[in-house]
């Protein structure tokens, strides 16, 4: 139970609380979510705790210390360690994307990567996504001046996740990745192109990244986060070789280099056990896990749509219901479960109600009790409205 | 010798590189110094990698892996690990500032403490320093577009070093302080107290921080980089109230939290060891290590002026020599030293030339040495010149 809640606090805190009016609201649910015993978190796009390989990170810590001795410790390269980047630069490759591990920078996280992408670009007046992203990329365009508008719309930059989306967890349709391809070289404009959910993908087929084709125009954002553990805070990104100095000039300014801790305890862990072998696994658990969720759905709320995940740690609802999400999430809270807002993830605000339920870290057995509360939270709110 | 070659290359490039032209020679420079057997390193700021415990950092790992279970490796609350910021807290109060654990934002670093420090200000047309001043605040300023000017001068914000100032390693004059504190309140504009040295003052005093005087007035920035190990990239900003909100909120776009895995070793590093007793230790270290450059410069490099600092990690060396740094910079590292360029110091560039002579990370037996040598490369070039 401490766990769920525990989660549960954090989970809200990355979800990036809405602005304006709902913001304090939006806290004091955050608070109560935060105390409410026994809560279940469908919220946050947490990995699953559970698949952490404590043991072998304790190990390639000490192995760190000893085998790397104080270098570990000492300040580090702007670019982070050499292994890591290896590391990086042979998965890239093995996807078609030929790329010197000179290339890529060691980042605190994706989070991280994504901004320094549109801080490396400088002035940037709006930046194409999709309808519904990664709230974390909403507010670092909106903290650069940079307005978010939807994909159609001409931008003066674009961010994608062609590989496996978040909210709705589906890779991008290939003709719409040809579409921007083209559109990048014409108009002469970048992509910062977010890999994190690559490896969630439950078919376990790695798809060729944009920066295979066109790696000239496209900043390549990756993270360890959702396939080893967020705790590490190690990122990567590959920006354009023509902005690779300037880049790195950026991420020193912004905290000098990743932490040397983190990254040398990866490069022991990567060099002593089976990665791929365990994203095999997290795949498994994930998917079914999205089963699971799916099913509830279907049973208990029946009134929202969603797609299908093909990879990802959550699914995106919509509906048609006039209902005040915030009340919704009160009701939630009370019933004993949490989700994410749907508007956070939005570009342009829609009139029908819409959420992001994560299957990723609450246990499987939680989900579909989870998914009741939050279908009777849902008929008191729409008893009251009525 | 391998550690120094590596020291050399890391300690380059905390240096923060020149801009422009001079960038590209510094660059090369920097290549051939991290290639240069035997080289010893008198740049870069970096602390004594001896002292570092590391024997007590494993154990405290395993221990927060133990106790603290998953959360150490799961996504963290955006202001950090709560035991870390009562540590702050209590040794900010012994020091005279009373400030709240919840106040506190823990970072990755005091670099990116001072960098959200200004993106939290906003529009800044310029920020007052001192005439020489951390190479990496002058970086963070630039790239938010904000002019460094000196102290004398009035600007849209401040940036000190009260305690112990880098590269001087001397204290802000009491007046000075006192005349800061009323420009504050009189111009209603904000300082960032940079507070990264004070634990290494010599004489083991901790001065009353701005942050005591005048909380709403002042952003106070610290780390355990200089005292405890550069690598796990823990920070700490306290913003003032008024503007806290948008700090914690710019944090979390910058890179979502400082990484959980340090934190959480942290915490049980601080339970378990006997941190102050190390610190006396570490400044009897290092005031040992600053007499023996003090004394090596007067003897081999006579022309040079400089003050006998009170704590840092080096000594500022000024002159009325007329000769072009890089020049001086290829002849040491071919006499196989290395030092800090003067120029990234400066804001308004001298005609005489100064350096930066790091004491800090070289061993005590290298030191006259390397005195020895770039007095050396000095007498070459001026020869050379002349």
């Amino acid at each position: 139970v401490a766990g769920a809640v525990s989660n549960e606090y954090q989970g809200w805190l990355h979800a990036f609380c809405p602005e304006g009016n709902m913001k304090d609201r939006a806290e004091e649910l955050l608070r109560r979510a935060a105390t409410t015993r026994g809560l279940i978190s469908l919220a946050g796009g947490l990995p699953d705790a559970r698949l952490f390989p404590r043991r072998a990170l304790g190990k390639a810590f000490l192995t760190a210390l000893e085998v790397r001795g104080t270098a570990a410790l000492q300040y580090g390269w702007p670019e982070g360690l050499r292994d890591v980047r290896e590391h990086v630069a042979d998965r890239l490759r093995r996807r078609g994307a030929n790329v010197a591990p000179e290339r890529i920078i060691i980042t605190s996280g994706a989070q991280q990567a994504i901004l320094l992408s549109l801080a490396t670009l400088g002035k940037c007046g709006s930046v194409g996504v999709d309808a519904e992203t990664y709230p974390g990329a909403l507010a670092a365009f909106r903290s650069c001046g940079a307005r978010p508008v939807e994909l159609g719309e001409r931008a003066d930059a674009y961010y994608v996740m062609p590989a496996i989306g978040n909210p709705r967890g589906l890779p991008m349709p290939e003709r719409s990745k040809t579409a921007l391809l083209e559109r990048l070289g014409r108009e002469r404009t970048y992509a910062i192109e977010d890999d994190a959910y690559e490896a969630t993908a439950f078919s376990g087929a790695s798809p060729r990244p944009l920066l295979a084709d066109l790696p000239e125009r496209v900043f390549h954002v990756g993270t360890f986060s959702k396939t080893l553990c967020p705790g590490l805070r190690i990122g990567w990104l590959v920006p354009p070789v023509r902005l690779a100095a300037r880049a790195l000039k950026r991420k020193q300014t912004h905290d000098l280099e990743a932490n040397g801790l983190a990254q040398a305890l990866l490069a022991e862990y990567l060099a002593g056990d089976d990665f791929d072998r365990r994203l095999a696994r997290a795949r498994r658990r994930y998917q079914g896990k999205a089963e699971l969720l799916c099913s509830s759905v279907r049973r208990h709320l029946p009134s929202f749509r969603f797609d299908v995940p093909r990879g990802g740690f959550s699914l995106w609802l919509e509906s048609d219901l006039r209902l005040n999400e915030l009340e919704l999430l009160s009701a939630a809270v009370n019933e004993g479960v949490s989700f994410d807002l749907g508007s956070t993830f939005k570009v342009t605000p829609s009139e029908g109600l819409s959420l992001r339920l994560c299957f990723s870290a609450a246990a499987s057995a939680d989900l579909e009790p989870a998914v009741a509360r939050l279908a009777r939270a849902l008929r008191r709110v729409t008893r009251r409205a009525a």
